[in-house]
């Protein structure tokens, strides 16, 4: 693992905002897979890109920069298990930052795909400002990123929590957005130009993966309806 | 912990009655952070108060007044586990009395905002008549509270359950209606003017944190039929 | 314990008759409160009599009459469970008599509050004729009663399951009609006039309890619609 | 336990067919009442014959004849469990044939209550062909049947499954049908004339427990909206 | 086991593709029965062919051919663990090739019975482009088949992965059509001339089957309502 590394978290929100950004970033940085995370609470799927099969949990670094993403949803009561296993390992890198990623809804603004945030440190508070990013003063966080952003505020690691209003399912333009600010707050290089572009087309393999997906739950549940048991 | 503490329950309770009464006290008297409950039952939430992430069930003290309380409705089938955790920790602190605060509904009284009350101590129940508070003389109680005056009652620790009757959700009334009896009831000065006032305010800022919680519940929801796994 | 006791069940049945004539017994001959059932089944539930919080599964005793009693439904699914801990007690204390009482429907006789019955000695079998009870030639039992009905017949413990036909939820008459062979059975003298005579205030109280604690039930339920967690 | 034993299954199926033919059986032969099977899957249920309250499962023998029976239902996720302690019995007594007993449905013949078989031996399958019994070459068979079947295929105990076609619950003629197979099957001499002649009545008695068993249920669950607490 | 074995996988998926083509060419190539999975998951459940009642979940081989097949369908909760069994079941025989057989649908291709592919070594790669089967360059594969091709995958195991687009439930043509691929790709004479005439008929014999199992289990469900337990 990198020293000083500079985390992201790309677990799926609203809108899969959090890992088209994170998928999107690690292409276009030619970020490393340097593992994958693997769960009994997370079996019996696989993703194929570019006709590789691989795990759908998986971590990506260049340089200093790691990104953890999932391209499938956590299933919420096993939520805290990953936040534990996460947070956990979060702990023995020790790292210079972590930034969350997050889509969000409801926020009821008129902007498009405005982004909010929360630091836990002067210093990421004035980034924050600097950027014009809206503070969220009352409000409640939930999943996996609350738990790491309580672990970061308790234990005294650097941490910003970036949401994006979203209304689209999937959203590859809200992650665009995302980047766009998460560039300037890591000093990162990211050209948004190909996923403002290609969004239309990365919207429409997503939604089809989805639908596919949906199907398949569909149609076992219609052989189930066979079965000779109960479950 | 303080000694002779008097001990003041915030848990959520119909119209969040409890917990909006408990957070104006804190902020009124200005009572400082003395710790949270960390819980297995309660995980992935973080409440967001002036930019500040923090748990939603929390300690506060000032002088011999200890306040805790809930900004999430817990579980109704792990309730008993944190009533364990907390008539152990109030039997471990000895407290002078214990308030158990509670929004209630349906007694059909046509008085708004009624406080009924139960009490253990002749002393108590003088007070409950002085203060011309109703006594509950046949009824049944539920969840934490019921077990925390099962607790008083059976290791004789003076106790006072105060009940208000509350129609809306949230009812910061209904909770000024209660802290002015409470005021009384433990020679306080909460001065209530500031929760009439910003009543509505208050309400608002309630039903828009508990929307949004509802719309990215619902969300989550809509996510997971795209899913591969069953839950 | 006493020697030789007789031992009176009055858990809920059907109308809640075995618990209002348990209650009303209680009351009528001015039994003792010696003790009460807790569980970590049945938690988070406090009954309050004459403005004194009490648990709902509790034991009463005067001279050899001993009396148990709850005032909630135990789930379907823990009643195994009960069932072991009250035979196991039963056993203990080795009574001289067993009496259940438990409110039926659906035989579909045309008197009211028909009185059935089962016993398994001869000596009951002749009271029950005396008495003019019908017996339960065939039939299925279900519930606490059942198990500790087959208790006594495999343990040889005289017993006599009494079942009153009812119709309404509550049913303070079907509970007077079954005190009063109650008492001729077990030379005991119980006046049911008040229990006739304050029926229906027995009734519209028991309701009303019952309605607040529905709407209490459904009061918390749109709550957890606001809570950011999944149970 | 007698040796050389032919085990006649009568658990419940389609119809309740094998529980009326074993109920009738033992009846006709005089069968002795030799034991019953209790588990924590199987509680608080009591059956009533002739005014005699008894376990619901249970095990009668008359010379080499060995019956166990059920009048409940076993709950399809705990067969299994069933299944073992039943293969367990059977491996230890060591019968000489084991016959199960079950109602159909589905097979769309014309014929009333054919009876369809299964055999293991040659020389069970020539008593089935003498019989005109055919044979089901094709198909899937579940419950507990299946497991006793499979156990005494792969462990070389003669056994033959007899399946009844049936359409009405309960259904005294299929099983009566089953009887007349039975007797010609194994040497018994069943005159099933006063199954066939007091078919209604015994249909219209089974019917009559069956409906007070499901308004039972349906009284449980209206009592339980007004039960404190959620399950 | 065989050395070199060229492990097939029949477990059920969409329209019993696999199932169908895993029996046909069990018959055709005159396959023997070597073993059956026993699990606690998967009882009370027998199949019958040919009049003999078999385990639904069984292994055949012939030469360095082992096809394994189920004939029910996995509860989905339970696959991982099937999983685990095959992939240390695979592990062990540590085969020369693996092939995965699976219906898929909502392609969306204008043909009929498309067969897409995914292979992980260069030479199988070949063979498909050789074969004209469509790799699947983006995509979601779920149920136990992922779990073995990811094991394949991760631990160099050379493996196909086969789908066939299927709209009907069961479709024999589609697997006829998935067989005369599966022959050239392992050099295996299968002749689905047979599979393509009967197609009709075996499909009717599924259907019937799967109709049965349908009524059988809601038969159960009907005589449950009547069944004192809750479950």
């Amino acid at each position: 693992m990198p020293k000083n590394a500079i985390v992201i978290e790309g677990f799926p929100s609203k809108g899969f905002v959090s890992t088209i950004a994170a998928r999107y970033m690690i292409d276009e940085l030619g970020m490393e897979d340097i593992g994958f995370i693997e769960s009994d609470r997370v079996r019996s799927v696989a993703v194929i890109h570019n006709a590789v099969p691989m795990r759908p949990i998986r971590i990506y670094a260049k340089g200093n920069i790691v990104v953890f993403l999932s391209e499938i949803i956590i299933p919420i009561q096993h939520g805290a298990e990953f936040s534990n296993a996460l947070t956990a390992w979060i702990g023995k890198i020790a790292p210079n930052r972590v930034v969350l990623l997050a889509g969000i809804t409801g926020k009821g603004t008129e902007k498009d795909h405005e982004i909010f945030g929360i630091a836990n440190t002067d210093e990421l508070n004035w980034k924050l400002e600097e950027l014009k990013i809206k503070k969220v003063e009352e409000g409640m966080l939930t999943g996996i990123s609350s738990d790491l952003l309580l672990y970061c505020v308790e234990n005294q690691i650097p941490s910003i929590s970036l949401m994006t209003e979203t209304k689209n399912l999937p959203d590859p333009l809200a992650a665009a957005s995302m980047l766009a600010i998460l560039s300037k707050l890591i000093d990162l290089k990211i050209d948004t130009k190909r996923l403002i572009e290609e969004g239309k087309k990365i919207e429409e393999m997503f939604k089809e993966i989805m639908e596919q997906t949906k199907r398949g739950k569909e149609g076992h549940k219609e052989m189930e309806d066979y079965s000779p048991m109960y479950q």
